[in-house]
C-alpha cells in the first residue's frame, strides 16, 4: 500500500485564518481536521468538511485539549475518563459534518500535547484508543510510543507516521513545539527518502532510529506547507513507483 | 400512542450541578440532553447519556447557543448556516456518547434562546430540519411556531409538546423566561388534564388556546421538578388509562 | 486639536495572527486595543500593549461580545447590566497590562455588534458610559447615534469617529459586515478630504450626511490596512497643515 | 494583628449557583473573588463584589487556569509569562468591579492547580509576584512554598495560610483534591486551636509540621461550610481573646 500524506488542516477559527487548506487539500491523502477545543468552529468544521469531500481527501478526527489560546499545545493533568470524554465529544462532532457530505470518518489522531500525553502514559491511550473502536477507525500516531502498544494491545488498527517538520528526541520521541519552524521541502524530501528505503531517520543528535511508517506528516502551519508536501510526494513517488 | 413526559437534563458544567438529574430520570420518558454550549461538558454528557440508559429514558439533543454565562437563554444574530452548523456539531458531539452506550438518537430540541430564535424565523428552523432530516430523527418543539411548519414541509416527523412551567402569550408563543419559577405540581396536573381531555391550554391574559401535543415539557431547574413530573404524570395516567 | 487616526488592533488568538499591528502601530495615533472575548487572549494583550507603549500611541479597551467564532459581529440580547459588566470586565482586565507598561486608559469603544447595539439603544448605553465615568474617560463612537446623546447626557467625554472602509446607512449609522471589504487607499483619503474641508460624507444611496469628528477609523483586518492609514494620514496634513 | 478567616468564593456562573455566598460573606473576613477563568462570569463578579462591599469584607483576586470544565483544579504546562499574564488578567478584570463600589484591591490568591503549580515552580511564583509588586498587594498562600519564598525575594507582602478541609503530605504541602470533602466543625476548630496555641499541624500520615499564618481558609464548595467557619472563628476567638 501506498505511503500517505497527512496534514493537520481546518484549525482556523471564525476569522481568523490559518495555514493554506485550499491549496493542501488538493495535495495530501489524508486530512486530520480540527475539531474545535484547540482550534475551528462549526463554521469552518463544515468549511472543511466540505473541502476534504470535494478533493476526495480522506477526513480523520484531529481532537485536541480545550485550550484555544494554547492551540492544544500546553499539555494538562487529565485522567482517563477525561481523555476517552473529550476525544469521544470532539470525534462525535466531526461525524456531524461527514454525515451532511456522506463521508465515513477514516481515523482519530489527537493533536498537539494531547498527541505527546497519550503517547507516554497508557492509560491515558487507552482512552483514545475505546472511541477508536467504538467507531471501528484506525489511530494515526507515532511507531514507538504507547499509540501503538495501546492499539496492539485493544486491537484498534494503526497507522504509524513519521514527521518531516519536527526534530526527534533520541529515544524516539517527537520534540513538540508551540510553533514549528518552516521545514526545507528538500530536506524533508531527504528524510521521507531515507526513511522509506533504509528504514531510518535521524534525531536531532545524530542517532539513527530505526522507522517503519505508512504516512507522512506535514504540518500545515508554516506558509511554505505546500511546497513541503510537494517534495514529500515526489520522493515517495521516486522510491515507491521506481521512477 | 401515550403522552411522554420530558426534560431538559444534563445542564450541570464541571463542579457545578443544576436540577436532580438522578431522580428525575427515573420518572421522565424523554431526556433533552444538554450538548456543551450552553451548558454540560464531555464528562457530564457521559454520565448523563448512561443514566438515561441505565434508566431506559429515550435521549435527544438539546443543542444551544455558544453562552454558557447565559444559559443559552439569551438570543444571538445568527444565520441558517450558522444554526445548522451549531446544531450539527452538538447533535454529532452527543452520538459520540449514544455510540458507548449502543443508543440511537431519538430526536432533536433546540434549547432556550434557539428554540425561540427557529419558532420564528422559518430560515433558521430550515437549519435544524436538514440536521434531523440528515439523522433521520423527529424534532420535538411547539406545534403553533415554525418548529412544526417546516417539519411539516421538510418531511421531518415531528413531535409537539407543552411546557407546565411557561406562561403562553396570546398568540401562543412561550414566554421564555432566564430562569423559570418552580411550576405548582398541582396547577401543572390540571393544565395537563385541561389540554388532555379539552384541547386548550390558558394563555398569560386567560385566553384559550387550542392545542394537541403529543409530550409535556418540565423544566429540570426547580427543586420541586420531581414533584411537577409525578403530578403530570398522574394527570395524564388518569385521562388516558382511565385510571 | 489635530483629527487622530485610530484602528482596531491586537485582534489575534493565540497562533492566529490578524491584521498587520506591527506596522500599524507605527502609523496610528490611537489604538482600539481587543479585550479577550470578541478576540485576544492574555498573551496577545500583553504584547500589543507593549507594541503601542514602544510606539507612543495612546491605548483604549475595545471590549466586544463573548463570541470569539463570530469575532463580536452577532447581535446578542443583553441589558443594560449585561452590557455594563461584560465592558467593566474588559476594560478591567486591560487596565492590568496599561499597569505594567505606566500608561493611562486613554478611552473605550465598543467592538463589532456591540458598538452597534449601543448605539441604537440608550438604556445599554448608559451601561458604557458608566464604565467611562467610573474610569474618567472618553468613549469613541458615532456622533448620530446614542453614543454621543448618551456622553452628553451623563457628562461624559465624547470623541467622534467618521470610517473609511464602511458604508453609512441614509440615516447616517454605519452598515456593518462580518468581514469588512479592503477600502481603496485614495477613496478612503477622498472620504477624509471631502468630511474635514466640506463637512459632509456620502451614504450608500448618495444622501450627504454631515458629520464633525475628532478621529478617523481604519479596519486593520485587510492586508492594504496600513496603505489605508497612510493615505488618510495624508489627507488630514493636507487639510490641517495646510500642505 | 488577629488570624483573619477567608474564603474562595464567587465560584457560580450564569445560573450555575456555587457554595453559599450570601451566609458566608457575613463570616468571613477575607473573600478571594473568582475571576472568570475557572469559574464566575462579569454578572456572578458584580453581585460578587457588592456582597462583599455590603459586608466589609475584603476583597482579593483569586485568578485561575482557563477551565471551566475542570475548575480550575487540573494542571496545565505553562510558561512565567503565560502565568503572570493571565494572573494579571483577572486581577484587572476584577479592579473593575472594585472601582464601582469604591473598594481597594486586598491581595492575590491563586486558584486550584495554579496554586500548586506557582508554589512548586519558583519561576511561574515571579509571575504572580510581579502583578502583586505591580498593584502593591499582599499574596495569600502557603508559608512552606515558593509562595513565600518568593515573595520574600522579591519584596511582596506576604500572608500565610492555614486550610482545615485538605490534608497535608508530610513534605508541608496541600494534598489539592478535584471536589473536597466537607469538613467537620469540630475538627476544624481543633486543628485551628492547635495551630495556634502550639504552632503546628498533622500531616495526613501523623508528622507534625510547624505552621505560623495569619489567615485560615475555608472551602466554600461543601454544604456546611458556615458552620465550618463559625467553628473556626470561635477557636480564634478563644485563643486570641482568651474567650
Amino acid at each position: 500500500m501506498a505511503t500517505t500524506v497527512n496534514a493537520d488542516v481546518g484549525e482556523g477559527i471564525g476569522l481568523h485564518q490559518f495555514g493554506n487548506d485550499e491549496e493542501l487539500m488538493t495535495l495530501i491523502d489524508v486530512a486530520n481536521v480540527a475539531c474545535g477545543f484547540h482550534a475551528s468552529d462549526p463554521q469552518v468544521m463544515e468549511k472543511t468538511v466540505r473541502l476534504a469531500s470535494d478533493n476526495g481527501v480522506a477526513v480523520g478526527a484531529h481532537p485536541g485539549l480545550p485550550d484555544i489560546a494554547g492551540f492544544g499545545r500546553r499539555a494538562m493533568t487529565l485522567n482517563r475518563d477525561e481523555v476517552e470524554n473529550l476525544v469521544r465529544y470532539q470525534v462525535g462532532a466531526l461525524t456531524g459534518f461527514l454525515k451532511k457530505y456522506g463521508t465515513e470518518l477514516n481515523h482519530i489522531k489527537p493533536h498537539g500535547a494531547l498527541y505527546g500525553m497519550v503517547g507516554r502514559d497508557p492509560e491515558l491511550m487507552r482512552g483514545v484508543a475505546r472511541v477508536a473502536s467504538d467507531y471501528g477507525v484506525a489511530v494515526l500516531g507515532l511507531a514507538n510510543t504507547e499509540h501503538r502498544r495501546i492499539c496492539e494491545e485493544t486491537g484498534v488498527p494503526f497507522i504509524a507516521e513519521i514527521y518531516v517538520d519536527l526534530n526527534y528526541a533520541p529515544d524516539g520521541t517527537l520534540i513538540i513545539e508551540r510553533s514549528p519552524a518552516p521545514a526545507d521541502p528538500a530536506a524533508a524530501a531527504d528524510r521521507v527518502r531515507t526513511a522509506l528505503s533504509e528504514g531510518w531517520t535521524e534525531a536531532v543528535d545524530g542517532t539513527r532510529l530505526p522507522v517503519t511508517f505508512g504516512s507522512v506528516c506535514v504540518h500545515s502551519d508554516p506558509a511554505n506547507a505546500p511546497d513541503v508536501v510537494r517534495a514529500v510526494r515526489s520522493a515517495i513517488d521516486d522510491i515507491e513507483h521506481g521512477q
